[in-house]
């Protein structure tokens, strides 16, 4: 059993929630799991969600099913095994600061430390193997440096940390008392991209998978410019528009959060070619009847051959919180198998593939085809893992 | 140098005739040319156009230069250098019937064993290192054994045979009388893929590339198709639309052609999915205004994580011709490398990267993206060859 | 009350009838009905189907909610009202021959006139106002003279008959003996557009609209075609093509039948530019998978000012079948208005917006936002009608 | 002859000044002028530009030849003709501020009292016809009161004004002092929507079409939400991103100047449709290898009959400079027709064609299509025009 703990009730995590019980019970099929056809170690029916955290009064107190019932349940079957877990009330922060939502975290009715050490010691009762972060996106900075991000802490300078910091921060405490967990960082928030975290992992044998689960146009962008570089076509210049309607577009109206966004976004482009092309890739806008499934356009040009050049246009409809599901049913199975492993610190061939800000930081972006390959030969490495 | 013959002087021979011309004198980049970047033992420069044949009455006697000034002048600069070589005249055996062309063959004026003996004599003067083959598509059935191949010719069976297969036959009496030499298929006549021919090679050393280079939107298709397998999406059905106005879409207006194209493209998505996907890809249709800008439409619907569909559109608009060129620059350098290797026979590596049908038969198609790798350990593990 | 017969209970006709009863009981709005917010004489709950004929051996004898059940009845939920109507078999002349269906006429157990009499009785006895047509696409010449006509059907010349020109001749006996009906053509068959049917309206009262219900991408492409012309764009090229997965799909892969569909469509660009374009613009191939929700793209590009060249491309899901049964809404209430008014023969203002190749012959298409003003004016015109 | 002044040499003006000279001397056609093949009282050939004015430091001085020649110059010839007007110093009042360009106005080296006189004194001797503003979109209120307009200008409340209103002011002295001329608003800032300036008309028979030329996506989008309309489709929503590389879309990426650009598209098309439809419409971004060719995408659902739901999308790569020039010569014709024809004030017919927010205050957007046909009439109404 892999016991899991979700971070954010949100459309992502509901998705998760409700697709690993029905793959259990075979109601659909593992799609849009990468490795659902490869035999790891831990199959998805191993997966067992034993804790939900948020900060939205309006999830707090209510079951999954009831919270996936409301996001998603006007088009997905939701499973009555998932009115065993209620959601609990976690870190804010902030992180939900401008959003339509009533939120109100731990930390604000008593203290951030306290709040700290009661989750601290609901994870003692829980035994989590593996940590899932998927609240909205905040805008943070790194804190590189150990004492700094401690001090923090300590000091309650909370205007200085976002929601999930202090949750690694927590899962870097429990792997340190307890035993070594994963933290899965699905969110453009720099972790496995600080070296103040990945300096964590090493005293504790935390795990840390990030930054920002590759999801929706930019993997697609990334194997398309692959497909560019490999001809020696020259490109002129990349335009992505990625414009939809759930909370996650709503959020990055706000010019922080996008900006946070679009810095994971922009060295795709230039890590893969080794030059430098204008490009304009940034979620573009909210517009509400679109829902879950985005709109995406994307538009190419590049010389080829004798100077001529040609023109590439995309256009997607693309559910977003499933493709973000279906990752983090293999980002939980690999980072309990990079526990098991005693990896500490982060797993570039992992985040290569899963994420748009590969850590450790410093590391380039690679298309995602090579990356595949490569988080293949790296499974095969560990050992005990036979694909 | 590597002394190369081209075979059918149509916009692709002119664009690989002028454009090699072009880098040479650095008036343009090697962009489209996928090894560009890369130490291959011969650079581009050391590519020299030695002959060329076609059966277009209005070609026969002209200059390469003159031939590309009608085709391609209008927003190509034609460099003077290629009024050295006049285009001679080839094998005919119908490869034009049913085009608006005024064609004839050097075997319909005498019989075709004087025509391929006339052929061989001037290449014995010439000392071609490479033959490419970029003649208007055929229908044609491999011949799987050499007895029949050579009955055909020897009793001048026209009918059994096409040009492009009478070319093969003159490349492995060559190879076999004076030394071997590589036989570049950019056609989907069934070379690379026929026992017969690869029989031949070992019989005398010939190298052959083939089938049907992989320019236009298949190799597009072939990575969106691998980068859906990467994350076990299920492709409902992909649909593949192609229309041009340039000689190519009008001569696969004829339904036997279009058929020898269908065959190559229609594998591609089962060999890389593993399963079944109903799929409609052919050339479409001709619209002479858009001339070797071809216009493709694709669609692709799939089944993501917890059922939801998802939906892409491709449209692009692509030189057709230039991006075949640039694949000759590749493919005749590969050709010369691998005959200085003393590979006899074709070469998988090679194949499934440049073309839609890799020979050897029975081979699978593979994304690009994964063939490209394979092709760099390919050259790396080919002795004096460096990356 | 206007009461309905329906040649061909195919798609379009089971969205028809379940559409309307839907609309009586105000389970769906009237959307897709083009008059439907304006103030008719006959509001959509006077239309009353009486009859359904087919010739597809597993439709007859059924109720028109089984055959719509087993054709629309995974998407949409079928009235109970539609049980009291069981589909009679029509006539055929091999209208479904090379479909994969086991049809069988009237006139192939007996004779055609005898299938003639047949149905006739069979009109007097139900008393019909309106026939909709909508059987699927087959080849046909117009007749031209009345004479032809009536000869052939008198000495049952089956090969120059097709069903359609046999059912609106039965239109025409039954208008002559009982009283003037409206007969709606929405396939291509030549009726509206043969003189040898104008001229048996003359003698009887009998109403005819056609021909080609305008439906899909092509009224799209005339309004697309009209912005162009009123900024005196040229239009180099343009390219429409589409594929679906419904009966009309698979039908057309039949040349005669393209070519029917083919003709009605070409001359829509011409007609409202007044220059010749080069076109490509016909149904362009079967694939199941997308069922009856086709996949259309087209491409245009033309010169604007100062001789600049710009690009439009355009890519569609549609509906096809709901799509023409909004249209057979409006046009059995116009049919009705016609008739009422002693319109005989056709009518064009109708025919100009609801149809694709417009009737009567010689008539020119014009853009559909243009007709429907003209649509309005006639209704204007009319005794009785106020908008 | 049409004597004309231009404000703002920019990409548009520079279009107009090379497209009429061209189309002088049968250059090239009249493409993309929507009237051009009507028989105006004065052809295209009596268009003169008489002067220039602009507040860019690299322009004034300079000749349009000069200007057009650095601005389109390297894909468009540009005529000698035009070397013999040289751009003057006009208004600036901040309306280039934040843009990298070094911009000095009349009124800051001395007062804006002054400057109104000495370009007033300009036109008296310049003796225009009419006046194109194009200068770059600024933000601006109303004034709706034409006390409160003086006192701005009297009091030199630069904060209050921008160049468009004061150049519309002098257009007012100049009609009342001297003879009535028209003033072309072609940008967002409201002049014909502005009760005070169109009180001015009525004290001078000076005549203003505006506001906003309808170039580029949003008359196309009017078009098609037309063509919905008229099939009673529910659209969902409408999405159009736009994006470009050219001086217009770098000035849009400030918040305010894109704010007066969106409330001239966001009412288009809820006027049409006459319901609420949630919209995206607005320019969306600054991309500079796009140049003058700008990318679109829009994205439209809609609920057709029976309930189901359909999609289109739309790509265009669109010139947006030439599109506007087009207009601008029907403009400044209908400009001196509507003046000859002793019209004052503000012209709706003409406006609900060209313009995207189409004055006098209060009115409608319609469809293109139908403001065409409006157009054509208020032609032929007016005295001495046929058509």
């Amino acid at each position: 059993m892999i016991k899991v703990v979700i971070l954010g009730q949100g459309m992502g995590a509901s998705h998760f929630s409700v697709g690993v019980e029905r793959i259990k019970v075979g109601e659909v099929e593992a799609y849009g799991v990468p490795l659902a056809n490869y035999n790891l170690k831990y199959p998805i029916s191993e997966l067992e969600i034993v804790a939900s955290y948020d900060v939205d009064e309006n999830k707090i107190g209510k079951t999954i099913y009831r919270v996936a019932k409301e996001l998603i349940g006007d088009y997905i079957p939701i499973p009555k095994t998932l009115e065993k877990i209620e959601v609990r009330r976690g870190i804010h922060l902030n992180s939900l600061s401008g959003m339509p939502v009533k939120a109100c975290g731990l930390e604000e009715s008593s203290s951030l430390s306290k709040a700290i050490d009661e989750i601290l010691e609901e994870w003692k009762e829980l035994k989590p193997d593996v940590i899932l972060n998927t609240i909205t996106t905040e805008y943070a900075r790194p804190f590189r440096d150990v004492s700094e991000l401690e001090e923090a802490i300590a000091e309650e300078k909370t205007s200085l940390l976002t929601a999930t910091q202090v949750y690694a921060y927590i899962a870097y405490l429990y792997s340190r008392e307890v035993k070594p967990i994963a933290f899965i960082n699905a969110i453009p928030v720099p972790v496995a991209n600080d070296p103040a975290f990945l300096n964590l992992c090493e005293k504790s044998g935390l795990v840390i998978f990030g930054d920002d689960c590759a999801t929706g146009a930019t993997p697609f962008t990334a194997d398309l410019i692959e497909h560019m570089r490999e001809r020696n076509r020259r490109v002129k210049h990349v335009l992505q528009l990625n414009i939809g309607g759930n909370t996650d577009f709503l959020a990055l109206t706000d010019e922080n959060r996008n900006k946070a966004k679009e810095t994971t976004k922009s060295s795709v482009v230039e890590d893969i070619l080794g030059y430098h092309v204008p490009t304009y890739i940034k979620p573009t806008g909210y517009l509400p009847p679109l829902g879950d499934k985005k709109f995406v356009s994307l538009h190419l040009e590049y010389v080829s051959f004798n100077g001529v050049v040609d023109e590439i246009v995309v256009n997607m409809r693309v559910n977003d919180s499933p493709a973000l599901a279906g990752l983090l049913v293999d980002l939980a199975r690999l980072g309990k198998i990079a526990v098991d492993s005693k990896v500490c610190g982060t797993v570039y061939e992992v985040n290569a593939f899963y994420m748009k800000k590969p850590g450790p930081p410093g590391s380039k972006a690679i298309s995602k085809i090579v990356a595949f390959q490569r988080l293949l030969e790296w499974l095969k490495s560990i050992e005990g893992v036979k694909l």
